[in-house]
Formats: structure tokens, C-alpha cells, sequence
């Protein structure tokens, strides 16, 4: 029988996380509160990452850099274990997923640095109350990404292009939806681009690169926005010997409000 | 006989240290364009570095960061050599100033990371065109600078406590002063306290921690704030086996105008 978090404290989800009670996706959880990706890279490779995120603010908006070795959170959460208290991990080998577990306190060493990433929950969420359809969501489905011709700012060993996620919006909504998401501190900013696909190197927006298509009806305008998969996906390409991310899906839920998320580098 | 820059572009005046023509400090020269203080950490320090500017933005205004080895700006100037386009140089071993060199090729090493941050030289140039007086600059000195009780967020092995500049202000311009210097991107932000030097620590005004006193005339009131000294203070208090900065006042003089820099870290 599936546990029942709704009503809860992130504070009481996390302790549900933490002790193995629960081990799934985050999404719909504790709502009104900030969801964040989690990378957490050997102190060699977290110089590039850094880095990365700086030169890249929009697909990488950077909420927390814990000290090397630290394993608590100061500004997301009072005092969260990096190591316990998200439902499900991946640990990656030279670019590859070696485990998928519930926690990673038997993986942790004294040089890791883990980076609290911003993600798209409370900026669909904005999008809704703006009276802006989020179509995946209607359907049930996973947001469709796609990688770009749109070169990232290299950082270091850190490159690859930028992934986009896309949301069809009916034309007369499009000034609306790119001013919402363009005030929304702590998410991606405003679409990097709306219209024609094959612009930014897209082929066919019926194969998107990680997870499904939606349908773009007649008259709507696909547009595009930075994607959190976007560091992610540099990372797996640079193939770092040790690394260690959330399962998709499976975030840090924190205890700051969406709207209170402050940027360590707030884009443009 | 001292060469004359005046009127010279910031690529001539670089062109003018580069071939050693020029060693000399950079105030008043290219004055529509932004300077910057220099730090050159080993990898293995510059994650520490990155972050700590990251965490403690006002002190740390963060313009320009080069990847490890990479001597070439991009932003502050299209490709000036770190090595060579400051007018002087320190070399510090353990926290130890060794060599004072006008250029640094000799030190250079591949895992060297250049960090560039903005200078308080624009900023006075707009409290000056708002009416603002500045003091040491009517009497033709350095800036007075005090170590304060406030400390940084640390940052790995960096800490240490706030520096600030003072500036005496008559009351009726405060407000000014701070409106204008905390909309001004590039700089150090508002002022971090105004008014009575012991509730941040400041024992006497007469006896500044860097740099010479400046008369506080009757009812002007001592205005402080966060100074690009502060990441140099916390970095010789950590004695990083080997770091390069610029020497005081010899400033890296970027392509960019003062009004057009854009920080990594802007603060909040």
C-alpha cells in the first residue's frame, strides 16, 4: 500500500525518504515548496561544474554548492542528509548508471561537493495559475526534451549543447507565458526560443530526446525553454570516473518556498 | 619620463604594459572603462575560491573567470594575456609575497585559474557624477579600509571577516550614496552598515587595517562598504601554498565600459 505524504511537512517527507519508507517520485509533493536536482561530483570536477552552471545560468540555476565533504544542507533545508534524504539515487562510473539505490551513505567520500540545482515544478505550477495550459500534464506524461544545436558554454572539460524542454502554447498566450517564466527567480527565465524547431536544430518534435512526444495542436506554438537535463547531460558526455545524481524525478524537496528561492546565479 | 596614456585605448594602454613600457599603478587611465583586481589560484584552490565569491557576492564581484591553464580573457577583453597585461604583479608562496614581476610567465603553470572582479573605481566615478563628494580622492589618497567583526560565509578553507572602505558622506547625500551605488551593477552593491564604526567592529576610525586615515568633518556621517580587498584578506589568512595577484592600484584594464559589466554573482 502506497504511503499517504499529502498534508505533510517537507521536513516529514524527507524523514519518510530517510528511513526507507518511501522511495518514489517527488512530484506533487509538498507543493507550495522548492524541488531541486541533485549533482554531487568528486572536488576535481567540481571546479568545471561550477563553472558550468555560472556560464550557463538559465539551463543550470544554482540554489546550493555544499563545502567538499559536507553532506548538509544549509539553505534548502536546516541540516538535511545529501546522503539519505532523497527517495532514489543513481551513482555513475565513467559515464555510466552502476546503481540505482536509496541512499549513498556506503558510496560517500570526504571529497565530494554536491550542487543543488533549481527544477521546472513551481515554474509549471506558475504557468497554471497564469491560466497557461502545461499540455504533459493534462495528458500524464513526462515533459518532452530535446537536445539542441545550440552550443553550452564550455567550462573546463564541461560542453555539449543545450537541452530544451518544450510546452505548446496557444498563440495568444505565448507574451503571457514568456513573461511568467521570465519573472520566476530560481527556474529557467524566459523560453530560449518559441516557434519553428528546426531553428535551433531540432529535427522533429515527434522524437524528442529523453521521454515522450506530446501533440501540438493546430494553431499552437511549440516553445522552448532551458532544461535542467542540460548539465546532466554534459556530465554524462564528459564521462567524470565517479558521480553520483538523483533518479529523475526523485528530487531534493527542500524547505524554502518556490517563490523564496533565491539564485546563486541568477540569469540575465 | 613618464609615459603619457592619456586618450589611449584600454588595448594600447595594454599594449603599453605588455612590452613593459608602462608598470605603474592604473588609476585615471581609460576612465569609461571597467578595471579589474586579478587572483590566480592552483585548481586545487580555485574550487574554494569560485565558491566563496559565489557565497559572499558584495565583497567578491565576480566579472570573469578563465578555465584551468587558460591565460586568454573573453569577456573583460577580447584574448588579453593574464601574463603579461597587468602592470605589476605579487607572487605569493603560503601566504608570503616572494616577487613583486611585471609579468608572470615564468610562474605560469597549466592548472592556474584566473579570477577577474570588479573594482571600486567606476563606483566612485558615479557617486562623484551624483553629486557625492569623496574624500580621499579630494585629499589624493588611498581609500581607508577596516577589517570589521563580520564574518564571511566560509567557503571550503577560505573565511575569514569582512573588509570594508569607508567614505565620510554629509547626511543630506546618504541616501544618495546608497541609492546609487546599489543600483550600480559591477560593483560592490549598497553600503553594508552606515553610521557608528563599532557595531561592525571597527575599534577606530583613525587607525585603518589597509591604507591610511581620511578627516570625518563634523556631522558627516562614516558610510561602509564591502570591499574587493576582503578576498585577498581571507586567502593570505588561508596561506594557499601558491597564488598570484595583482599589486594594488596596478589594475587589469578590460574592453568593456564600466556601465556594461555584467556579474556571474550578482548580489541580491
Amino acid at each position: 500500500m502506497a504511503l499517504d505524504l499529502s498534508g505533510k511537512s517537507p521536513k516529514q517527507v524527507r524523514a519518510a525518504i530517510a528511513s526507507g519508507e518511501y522511495s518514489d517520485q517527488t512530484s506533487g509533493l509538498c507543493t507550495d515548496y522548492a524541488q531541486a536536482n541533485l549533482v554531487i561530483l568528486p572536488k576535481d570536477w567540481a571546479f568545471d561544474f561550477l563553472l558550468f552552471t555560472l556560464r550557463n545560468p538559465k539551463p543550470c540555476p544554482l540554489i546550493e554548492v555544499l563545502d567538499p565533504g559536507d553532506p548538509y544542507t544549509k539553505v534548502m533545508a536546516d541540516r538535511a542528509d545529501v546522503r539519505s534524504d532523497i527517495p532514489r539515487y543513481r551513482v555513475w562510473e565513467n559515464g555510466e548508471v552502476v546503481e540505482e539505490p536509496t541512499d549513498i551513505k556506503k558510496w560517500w567520500k570526504d571529497d565530494l561537493v554536491s550542487f543543488f540545482l533549481g527544477c521546472s515544478f513551481g515554474f509549471e505550477d506558475a504557468l497554471l495559475r497564469a491560466g497557461v495550459p502545461v499540455r504533459h500534464q493534462e495528458i500524464g506524461v513526462t515533459v518532452p526534451m530535446y537536445e539542441t544545436a545550440m552550443p553550452n558554454q564550455k567550462a573546463g572539460r564541461l560542453g555539449g549543447n543545450l537541452v530544451v524542454s518544450m510546452r505548446p502554447i496557444p498563440p495568444e498566450l505565448v507574451e503571457r507565458a514568456d513573461k511568467v517564466t521570465g519573472e520566476l527567480s530560481g527556474a529557467h527565465g524566459a523560453p530560449v526560443h518559441k516557434g519553428d524547431p528546426a531553428k535551433i536544430g531540432i529535427k522533429d518534435l515527434n522524437q524528442p530526446d529523453f521521454s515522450g512526444p506530446v501533440p501540438v495542436n493546430q494553431g499552437e506554438v511549440p516553445v522552448f525553454w532551458a532544461c535542467g537535463v542540460t548539465p546532466q547531460s554534459a556530465l554524462m558526455h564528459a564521462k567524470p570516473p565517479f558521480a553520483i545524481t538523483h533518479m529523475p524525478g526523485s528530487m531534493f524537496i527542500g524547505d524554502i518556498k518556490t517563490e523564496d528561492v533565491t539564485l546563486l546565479n541568477p540569469s540575465k
